[in-house]
């Protein structure tokens, strides 16, 4: 019997049997995340134990239709998921998201005959998917050849790309200035991936950096043909990214809820100036719970509705017209905005309902702030908030691109 | 042909004849509501003229069964009506508002017997319901007789009571410190209703003072049975007249928005020293409008949901428990502490991407800023945020009472 | 003995006799104007009574230096005043401060053989200046001929011209584009002075329309050497402008909040759900005026701070250097932000605190906010802010302007 | 030549030579403690090293009247000197200050025989001093023998009590309920005290626990006459370390503004939708930069104006009066209450002006919101709001406590 041992597990942690491990849900995955995710926090690099666990449990499936062999999941079940997985650790969360994201850049810019054979092979070989897209990054050039291309240079920002099986790699095609984008496995020759990632927060999602010496990369591979948001339908991959992202600055916040609040509960001192009985009974702590508890439900009908919205664009396929693409941008846009700022006062306010004892560095609460703050510049709340005026003011859909 | 003059149309503006008028849509009732809001928010008093039109609309049947004569409305599409003569004129939407949850009281705190003759005379003799309710103020009283009760004393914040038709009014009845409500012709003797409401906003609700000089009440008029907030299900009153204080928060503030928005693209004049070809365009100007599509956007999710759960409680009828009660709480809490800061925030702000010539009294534009600040002053954010955080933090739903 | 009644006195407020009115102090002026400032704010027009109660007081004289007759007062005094007229009458504050700004606009922009005569006719006459200069505002022209200019054409926004002795008038010479600027007596031919003003705040500063009618201006009225802007003494002129305006918004946020505090602890009634014995017990209550109290600390030693600077670099003269006038403008807008910001704060939250029964119209309470919100567009916070963080990033003093 | 090597100095950072430490000013020292603050920052532990350079510099004898020694500093300038440290390094800032608390404590509390020695000897013989005050920690109890008490149990939060030469201790007397404090050598038998402070933030401050075993402290290292809090003066104490904090907190953020400007100015990308020609120029960058200068400008004034009070306060000596102390209590928590919530925005929202690169944890930036999210736990801003809305709307000084 096969036990994969997670790497911080004392002896007594032991993950489901493999034999068992395809019945895991999502909710008992969380539970195993959980127990060790504040020590991962602290080690960082590669949650391989976790990666392996998900790559058990089928949910790298998930999104990939039935007819392909996967689970079928709407994204708006997908992205439940994420946000679920996030509550308890969002490097994870991020990864496995990112997953699906790739899955759904290969479905959105390629042929029939591309991504169906990705998407068997993804499930009947458990491909985790990992990323090398980052378009602001101009350093990977790519040289067009006959019937293939050559892509060589640097690469940040790859997330999840350490242990995986394939990768979304993009490269400027210098002659003509535009971004090329193609699907590798991770282990051809010419695909170095360091373990460079040493931040703050997401610190086990291994968003290093990659280096390409001239990787060749098959027309076969290129994903040119509808290509990069090519039409209102394509244009669907970065409001998948920026949903993505929503649900997983949410899950962070609703992490740190539960944990606050359970620490109020059982843990906090009532100040001693306090009129009340117990700092659970506390006016001021009542208050900030109040603000806590309106802040996320807000945050959350705004991402479920982007989400549902999303599923309805992404079931209109190359019908879908640049209005209803708009409606989606603006959906997400107005989510990733309150989830980032709601997530950021409630993981830098939680301290207050949780007192000084909750800062001991046991309890490494401080990751959830770190995490949500490191992850919510992924691209600026300015300009995000720029577009919604615009569309509030001049009636104008944001502009598609890989950030809008 | 009978013709209706509104108070303030300069001989131009004539409201439908009465023949038409029952097709009247709330979108037409509201253009003709909004070409003198501004004005009447100056003169104040009794809007009369557009309390006629709604009689005549025969929207003051909406939320009557269509088994009694009514429209069958669902309270979404109730509060929906509300919301949106809201954003033209928050007065008139008050008093329509709370028409509706007169009506609602006597069908949750009375028999059959009672509010069935009410509900079909409402229909039949269009009538219109005011409120002197006010649970805070103990200073009328009820003596009882045998078969009837007397009231005697005054009461305050009796919006709608002038040119009501059936009024609901509350006495205590002082001897068990308990309080009595009741439904009683507006002109019946020893009731009278005083024009003394002058105040910052709101100001064509008429909630002004009424006074009781042994007001005769039969016992057939009292609310006795079930009575107050006698189960979950007659404890939804309170929860629908928060429902409709968050629907005209919100209606206040999409209103505001709607007419900043149409100055800033129209009139306003770019900052000299802005690189923006226009205000429209000004980076800050639209930043400011996404926060405020932001806000509204999460305020309307927040409010139709809480809807949406009222109506599915009201279904329940006695059926209901207190936990689905408590559900309900939740969220009309949510929506309301919602709308009233964003509202708020948005009512100050509007100014700063209209700009200073937009001060002018002609516009009236600060009514929006005033109408809200008092209506959200109905009772206080900060304890509807304590019972949040109760809620959040304890797991305890609000305890049912007139505000809560 | 001559009895000067202020307009709204019901027959039992008189103001002092005249011939004792010389020594009025700010302090006993404010008593007087704060006993019908509700009253004037409902009627709006020109404060005549006030305005004469100033001229009688002295205080017109206040900021002229004492060999010329005045008296001799350092900025930080005259502002001192300005604030405490304007906790009680904001509209009186401003015409008040802009005729001392007026007179150092003279100073700043004019040789001294032109200001020194106008000191002491002001001194002499009881002169009062208004403002008729808005840059922004090019629709007077001026056209040169032998030894005078003609004006012509209209202007906006020319606070305190009504009742006015002299004016500062502004023109666009057309065929260099440059602003022209001089003092005129208002009753000159060729001046209308419109009583156009109906605002919702900042009723009574008149700060209506005029209208020039080939006007005749004289080269000896005309302040072209040094000349606007010429020097860093100069651009001291608009820097003394937005203090005024920093020191009138804190003053009206000082006046809300003392009338505030006088509600709350006579008037407001505890909520029923609160555990505190009163409503100034409760701990909601009083986290709130903490909140106010630290905001108005903090803008008050700003703006202190900044008319410290002020009056130090008003006695450089011409010796002044553009880094000493470059830090009095950081300080200056600072103040000003900080002044806009907490006062729109406190006089919309005010209510939260006093109550719903307080936004009775007697009160008038909501002119607080409608004061600060007016006057507080002069011109816009986010370009403020722009400018202070270009200071604080990249060490660039703003660039004088009339805003600036 | 004796030379103290930093802890993580790489060979090329020697401390100045011990001959020459003495005259090392603040600047130099902070120049030293910056070079690694951020990888102490991460070790955590005790900074020998830098605690060392401190007794070296002699600043340790700051506050110390000249006629004892010391260099009779002002308050203010001690302060300063805490600042201007906090802003490299608030763990070393917390523990000097605390030493200079320390000292204050003696004074405040105790008879001239008693500190005048313990001032001469820290002169003398560089001690540092450590606190093991905590006075809501009650598990060290005191019982009293003849001439002596004995002191047992544990004490959390002594910061600075590692490597320190004397201790400020309290014990709960039992029979009597009544705090004892006292001075006592940290080498004393009886006295334990743990490196297990692992907290995450100021993670250099030792602030973890003691114990004590039996400890004889002698009736003349009691601090019994005049005692805790014995008077307006001796209730300056608590007002001295929440000044203390006020600064440090203050320090962390302009340390963080600094770093974070001249990595924008440096290194921080321009976002491509920008119109901006850099990331210095970005209209949104700049004006966050605008609030962050408003938001420290008033905290400065603040801070300042508070140890202005307080210096002259401390003049006062046993005839300070209640009022002035009240006065003084006010302005400190007005300042401090500032610092904290000015400084908890920068230090989170600093990043979104640096941008995604600047969270590698290379730079280590997220240190200043978890140094200032950790110490502005040090007692609830709420209960500090709800004293100074006691102040402005009662007019109710703060009543003296170990916070207060």
């Amino acid at each position: 019997m096969a036990v994969i041992e997670t790497g911080h597990s004392a002896g007594s942690l032991r993950a489901p049997d493999l034999a068992t491990q395809r019945t895991l849900t999502v909710q008992e995955l969380c539970t195993v995340f959980a127990s060790t995710a504040a020590q991962r926090d602290k080690d960082g690099g590669t949650p391989k134990a976790e990666r392996d666990l998900l790559r058990a449990s089928g949910l790298l499936t998930m999104s990939i239709p039935v007819e392909h062999g996967g689970q079928g999941a709407s994204w708006q079940q997908t992205l439940a998921a994420v946000r679920e997985i996030a509550r308890v650790d969002s490097s994870v969360a991020h990864v496995f998201a990112f997953h699906h994201l790739l899955l759904a850049t290969a479905r959105l810019f390629g042929q029939r005959q591309q991504w169906q054979p990705w998407f068997e092979q993804t499930v009947q070989q458990r491909w985790f998917w990992g990323n090398a897209l980052n378009p602001l990054d101009e350093r990977t050039t790519s040289i067009a050849h006959a019937g293939w291309r050559e892509f060589s240079g640097q690469k940040s920002f790859c997330s999840g790309a350490t242990d995986s099986d394939m990768l979304i790699v993009s490269a400027l095609q210098a002659d003509i200035g535009k971004l090329v984008i193609a699907a590798v496995p991770t282990g051809r020759a010419g695909i170095a991936v360091f373990q460079d990632w040493d931040n703050m927060g997401q610190r086990q999602t291994d968003s290093g950096s990659a280096r390409f010496d001239a990787l060749r990369v098959e027309e076969g591979e290129v994903l040119a043909d509808p290509g990069p948001l090519s039409s209102p339908f394509a244009c669907l991959r970065p409001l998948l990214a920026q949903l993505i992202l929503a649900n997983i600055y949410l899950g962070i916040a609703e992490g740190a809820l539960a944990e606050a609040g359970q620490y109020t509960r059982t843990q906090s001192r009532r100040w001693h100036a306090s009129p009340a009985a117990s700092a659970s009974e506390d006016l001021y702590v009542l208050a900030h719970y109040g603000e806590f508890h309106v802040g996320l439900a807000g945050a959350r009908l705004l991402t479920d509705h982007a989400a549902a919205l999303f599923d309805a664009a992404w079931q209109q396929d190359l019908a879908l017209g640049d209005a209803q693409r708009g409606e989606v941008a603006v959906a997400v846009a107005t989510a990733k905005v309150v989830a980032s700022k709601t997530g950021l006062d409630l993981t830098s306010r939680m301290f207050e309902v949780s007192g000084a004892r909750s800062t001991t560095a046991a309890l490494r609460f401080d990751r959830y702030w770190r995490n949500l703050r490191v992850h919510t510049l992924h691209d600026p709340v300015d300009y995000k908030l720029r577009e919604l005026g615009d569309w509030a003011l001049n009636a104008r859909y944001p502009t598609p691109s890989f950030y809008s």
